[in-house]
């Protein structure tokens, strides 16, 4: 399988997320797709995205899979047991819902205030902005937080008992935010401790360095 | 089960076309959320689904599953025999990919156009209107509708060669840009081909009378 991101990337840390907590990532070549250079907007990248977004999974047969979720779907459904995206048809349901509402609530949300409201990716990139709706966004994400600190307050984790595709949502939307500068409120005290929770997970902390070459990890 | 949606909007035909295709429409009682009224974004409703969107499921045990993703996922896995979102790790990727996709570049573009460049659900409901950023989106739907066509030159169905919650999504969207009045280019042969056999599917065009009591229907 190849995975077409950058490193740093939150969209692609989601996706580099799963493949560490499925155990996945040395079957996987790594590509890099220079954000900032706009090479996810070329042709020869659209052609493999039409959306123009990281991360895509190539499968060997040259299938393409794109969209976080649906490759978060894909990965946990390989081996037949899935521990991300649930097992029952009301696991399944709860956690699509949640990693949903922390895309539309928080990661897009974020992602828009970043493109649209700050430099983004340098005016070679983004040649269209829109600064009264990306601060709109930055708006809805900061209520987005609070939404989520509510939720922790209740749960060990986003979508019930366990860690699920929706955790990760949630950490690519924080992660997004720290790169933006956009700070959680300090008095959202559940939604932090979760998160520093979640750091604490290798698939999380090794999520940059799993590009890397196996020798330069040796 | 109970549906929480209003009987013509886009978002809820998608749950309302799946409910046919799985046969489940007689177990779900239906109750009206007067979009046109705003009764979606009251602090009664907000507090079933913090997005304020509709359709809600809401189980015999009060879970509460917003998102019509989550939800087809949900009502598909019911039964252990999914028809809609695939059996196959290979399938569901791919599924859940170009759901995501028709959400992005026609549906949801189309509802951000009908909600910011028209006067949407009425001046009461609309408290922001942001009316460059709902051109764009119409712009960006029409250009969506060329991408499905070009898929749907290749394959009978918008996910491969059998109907899919990605069908689903697409239908969701002309139904939207219907109402709104965009058309798709008459160039689009593919698409309106497809789009008339998808119109003659039962699912599709009972949806908006199934809410109707049995009675009513005899």
């Amino acid at each position: 399988m190849t995975i077409y991101d950058w490193h740093t990337g939150p969209y692609p840390a989601r996706v580099r997320i799963a493949l560490g907590e499925l155990g996945l990532q040395a079957q996987v070549r790594f590509v890099s797709i220079d954000l900032w250079k706009g090479k996810h907007k070329t042709p020869a990248f659209l052609a493999k995205n039409y959306s123009g977004t990281l991360p895509v999974l190539e499968l060997d047969d040259d299938t393409l899979i794109a969209e976080c979720t649906a490759i978060t779907q894909y990965l946990d459904a390989l081996n037949g047991k899935p521990v991300l995206t649930g097992t029952t048809p009301l696991q399944q349901g709860v956690i699509h819902m949640m990693s949903k509402r922390a895309e539309i609530e928080l990661l897009d949300a974020v992602s828009v205030y970043f493109h649209h409201a700050t430099p983004g990716l340098g005016p070679d990139v983004e040649l269209y902005q829109n600064e009264e709706w990306g601060l709109r966004q930055r708006d809805k994400a900061v209520r987005g937080m609070r939404y989520f600190d509510g939720v922790l307050q209740h749960r060990a984790f986003v979508a019930g008992d366990t860690f699920s595709m929706a955790d990760i949502t949630v950490i690519g939307g924080l992660i997004f935010a720290e790169l933006v500068g956009l700070a959680v409120p300090a008095e959202c005290k559940a939604l932090l401790d979760w998160y520093a929770r979640m750091q604490e997970r290798p698939s999380v902390r090794n999520r940059i360095t799993m590009s890397e070459p196996a020798e330069a990890a040796a």
